[in-house]
């Protein structure tokens, strides 16, 4: 499941150590298939920013369907059935498609959004401070460094309601 | 904000023809930094896979904030400031990440998966039978072709309640 962090921990490229035998896939060229896909069935008129954000709600809803029976459910998933996980993968593509389609469709770079939010995050969230902490940035950002104690992380990646909450960073 | 579906249409590359001056940002890339990045910060006991979703789930709550009291929304954000659009783009790149990360934690390819989906609705869709039409792929896969005749499309990339809802396939 996590193969291609070993690599990145080695510092080798990012691009090149891709999966076993698939070429990565981008977010430039979902667009353009999804832009594609839509023009050829005339679909653009149906694809208004509204209209696709509540699509993709309605997908995070299919995608929530899957786990909301199920209790906790452990990393990779043991015990799934292939057709569980196929339909699984489906129904995060149909996330990750309206997304895109939302994001182009708003004039957004969603590639260049994501590098830039990850960098944001590298800067609320310094390794130093907040190892080990689902804390929000919140906490230690402030003057106070208790003033927002009990706000759980919910700024990307930090956005955790696990076993540690209570412990500092 | 289309400028790359010209390309396309004419038969050029998909990974080649990406916007002016920016590498293509992969899904896999995403995956190695977000993996990378939980794992400095100690925070991969928080990612299990509900753990994520509900997050991802958080983050779709903020991005429809952004669209809720707007009304229609021409695309391209017309009148938009520069703030709101980078607001814009920081929620749909929390979706985004989350997504890769969730992706990740259940050992979904989710590339793979993407373009395996779009192949599944290019066959539940086809040109032919759906142009201009928002209808749900099971109106003409039923053997009754009016069976489904009042559901919308909410399959991926079909999933419209546009204008033309009355109109056939």
């Amino acid at each position: 499941m996590n193969g291609g962090e070993a690599e990145l921990e080695k510092g080798g490229g990012l691009s090149s150590d891709t999966k076993a035998g698939a070429e990565p896939v981008s977010l430039e060229e979902l667009r353009q298939r999804m832009a594609h896909f839509a023009r050829e069935r005339d679909w653009e008129q149906f694809h208004s920013p509204r209209n696709l954000l509540l699509a993709l709600v309605g997908e995070v809803g299919e995608l929530s369907e899957i786990f909301q029976w199920k209790g906790e459910v452990p990393k990779g998933l043991p015990g799934w059935d292939e057709a569980e996980k196929a339909h699984l993968g489906e129904e995060l593509a149909d996330v990750l498609l309206y997304l895109v389609r939302l994001s182009d469709m708003c004039g957004v770079d969603l590639g260049k959004a994501a590098l830039g939010k990850m960098d944001i995050n590298a800067r609320k969230y310094p390794v130093g401070q907040c190892k080990g902490s689902s804390k929000k940035h919140t906490y230690y950002s402030s003057s106070d460094g208790n003033a927002a104690a009990n706000e759980d992380a919910t700024a990307l990646a930090g956005s955790n309601d696990g076993e540690s909450k209570s412990s500092d960073c």
